[in-house]
């Protein structure tokens, strides 16, 4: 390894893994057709009125630094949405703003987990769980979400995993369960009562519990979404969030957490995310403003969020609707936020796993994707299902026929 | 410790160490002079032509995920003004842009400091340096500037040390030195012979340099400006950069890394540090835009500049003279940045170190600073010297009232 350090071997976002790949063909003349990265303001503008609130900040010269862990005034936002929208009372200083859920990631990782401390992921997941939690050594228990049963949880799979933890005395050393909800990359809202059993075997366990709740006003096709903050009141927890996707503003890079409970360990972790935030001095500020008016705001919030969340689902179902009818794929439909997540019937193609097939599609089609692998899920992939429906439409059938003419005999 | 990590005890920013308090002391009624953060932008307005080209931006709705190294229109702006100012040919590719220079010190402090390892810091050093090379266990070697030589390095010294790693074979663990200039907490420019020379040992011993630039266009009373570019062709290096002060647009968090050579070391550190960025997804987006426009319109610029730095010129050199007069304070005058950093006469004074100091300053005088031990250099102060000079007069009033009150007898 020579001058790279150690812990710089865990920095991997597979999502954009194939980006500087993807750059080359374009620049070679290649039509691309990039359908890797979750960024709805890529095909839906940001609202008006939110630009507006950006631009009145800056005409007032709001460029300097803003308050370390988040301005007043975001800070409130953030209190205010989560009384209104979960009946949650918490105070300013409980939301620590960040940099995107990734700087929550980064902090939360660096100030909990020492080398050699577990936490408990579901897989498939967020590709960078593993990467922020590893870069700090921690090493994950990987759980199932079961795709034979609508990616639904088997609560006692986790019960006998911490019930094995317990028993072996490790358990001290097991500092979070994350859960993600709705999830990435697979769609699926996980049901109350499903979420109900996490919160109380979190609390049974001891165990810290972190939940990212970044696609949680985007849900369709019926689903109904639960915060963890609705269930858990009393036991630790996190909540992720921000405004990259149901305020459709991935570029403003204002994120959130908030600890709403007062034990020992929200406390300490509270304090100790000050620190962090104050450790890189500020987010930007103009965007700050901005995102509280995106947040109070909630008459003009409604209406572009009912547009956008119905213009998702149709493109979701669409996409869908188009994958399952080739015969080398198989697919559980999702029910939030804006991915497909095909399993892909490697036996009967002429590619090795999901990482062949993935490179091979950009390559030979110029449709990028993400292998299922970096969710922790071999032999699947990852579509963003945002762009405009002929978009999509000539994307998947480029993938189609790609299985066809890769298919074994 | 319990819940949290070991590494979580680096997390110390100590320039806004005193934020909580102050914030209570306000709430509270009190008048309080905050002179302790180095932001321009709140005392000068970014200028409307950067302003104007963000509001474009987003008026454009660039407001998705940009580039993760940064998007190509900054990066090719950056390679335009080092081509311009110092005659350095670089590539876009060799350009990473970070959140402010925090980032930068993050991503590559994480990138090649194993525990254990060295990094050669000069003191008094810009509090963040220890900071995130600590946070990755590295263990620094403090390096001196010379106050009693208006705060110069003295080679020898560091020719010493380097030969005294070497024959003990520690000098395979010292993975940097890093210089700034201007310094920060100083104001000191530093030479072009002695940075010469430091060049020269780092390629004597192979060691990787970094050189922090951020104040390179905030210069005064005489003094010339030498960027380690102009010096360092062949030798392994790292630039770190932003538009936060010589753009006057802190508020942003646009800063970047150059690094211009195609060493071993240097392209295995920029392969990284895109990793690195695409772990984070992106910065601001419309940010990088104006900061885009804030570099390339160089005839505005240099308007924005001459002016303020003019200003600050005469601020800091305001300040020096008003503290100077204090019986208890001696001062090596600045000739770059915006700070002003006394050595207090702590034995004719009844508090037992900076720290007390600084603390009670704040209390009785609600006048915020940073106590010198946060750059390393106890039995000092750091002020900002950016206010309009009726606040920096009434502040530094208390101040040497304070001093003359508090003095033993």
């Amino acid at each position: 390894m020579g001058f790279l350090s150690e812990r710089s071997r865990f920095t991997r976002n597979d999502i954009e893994a194939l980006d500087m790949v993807s750059e080359k063909l374009r620049k070679a003349g290649k039509r691309i057709t990039s359908l890797n990265r979750g960024d709805p303001a890529r095909y839906f503008p940001t609202p008006k009125y939110v630009i507006d609130a950006y631009i009145n900040a800056l005409r007032e010269h709001k460029t300097f630094y803003s308050r370390a862990q988040g301005s007043i005034e975001l800070q409130e936002a953030i209190v205010g949405r989560y009384g209104r929208m979960h009946n949650l009372k918490i105070r300013p200083e409980d939301v620590i703003a960040t940099a995107g859920i990734t700087e929550g990631l980064s902090f939360i990782n660096s100030a909990i987990v020492n080398p050699g401390d577990n936490a408990i992921i579901f897989r498939p997941y967020f590709t960078l769980y593993t990467t922020y939690l590893r870069r700090n050594h921690g090493v994950p228990i990987l759980e199932r979400y079961d795709e034979n049963d609508s990616w639904n949880v088997h609560v006692g799979n986790l019960r006998k995993t911490l019930t094995k933890l317990k028993i072996s005395n490790k358990i001290k050393h097991l500092k979070y369960i994350l859960v993600t909800n709705p999830n990435n990359p697979t769609g699926t809202v996980l049901r109350r009562d499903i979420l109900k059993e996490i919160v109380e075997l979190a609390n049974e366990y001891g165990v810290f519990l972190i939940s990212d709740e970044i696609y949680d006003e985007i849900t369709f096709n019926g689903a109904k979404f639960t915060s963890v903050s609705e269930l858990a009141k009393g036991v630790p927890y996190a909540l992720l969030n921000g405004i990259s996707k149901s305020y459709d503003a991935t570029g403003f890079r204002i994120g959130y957490i908030v600890l709403p409970e007062n034990d020992k360990k929200s406390t300490a972790l509270r304090d100790k995310l000050g620190d962090y935030a104050r450790a890189r001095i500020s987010l930007n500020t103009p965007a700050e403003y901005a995102a509280s008016t995106a947040i109070n705001d909630t008459k003009e919030h409604k209406k572009m969020a009912k547009h956008m969340v119905k213009e998702i689902e149709n493109r979701v179902n669409f996409s869908t609707k188009l994958l399952s009818e080739n015969p080398y794929l198989s697919i559980v439909k999702p029910n939030g936020a804006f991915y497909v997540f095909p399993k892909i019937d490697l036996p009967q193609l002429k590619f090795k796993d999901d990482v062949h097939f993935v490179t091979s599609l950009l390559e030979k089609e110029g449709v990028q994707v993400v292998w299922g692998s970096g969710f922790g899920e071999p032999s699947h992939f990852r579509i963003v299902s945002l762009a405009e429906k002929s978009v999509l439409e000539d994307a998947i059938n480029r993938i189609n026929d790609f299985c066809i003419r890769n298919a074994k005999k």
